[in-house]
């Protein structure tokens, strides 16, 4: 498979609620009905089996590196992010060629 | 697509070589060969797109938390893993529902 895989993983601050994530997550899940260049797109909370990890992952797969940084730089996109920045404590991410 | 994912990002610590991060690069491309529970195994170095990113990806793709589980404990990945330690600055990780 080619392509390029964006990879976020999020920790929120104390006291985030379950119906905050749930809200971020539908949010995120709406992303891929109005940006085009999103090839998959995978998201989800940690299920808690390991001790010490973070709370919550989106793996995004792009045709390139371009089409990575329209996303990146989509109002939409930006609009969620904006939105979720409130409740972020630690934001880790990679992107690598797939 | 149901499944379980696990996903990691590392740093490397200072004065990693590209050498040796191609040496873990291999090493963890081999184990979808001997673990029978990897379903897809993508992994790869930052593509230096954004400033202030991890350095290294691994998602890992597998049926059920189960099978994930038997990964995380299966022998040779604990050697792969150990192998990587003295390089690791940082790890985060999220295992999540698909």
């Amino acid at each position: 498979m080619t392509g390029f895989r964006h990879v976020v993983l999020f920790t929120w601050i104390e006291g985030t609620t379950t119906a905050q994530v749930e809200e971020v997550a539908a949010r995120l899940s709406d992303l891929p009905g109005v940006v085009p260049e999103i090839r998959a797109y995978s998201l989800g909370s940690d299920a808690g089996v390991n001790p010490g990890s973070a709370d919550f992952a989106i793996v995004a797969d792009f045709d390139d590196r371009d089409a990575y940084l329209a996303y990146r730089d989509n109002p939409e996109h930006r609009a969620v992010v904006d939105g979720m920045k409130p409740l972020i404590a630690s934001r880790t991410a990679v992107q690598y060629e797939l």
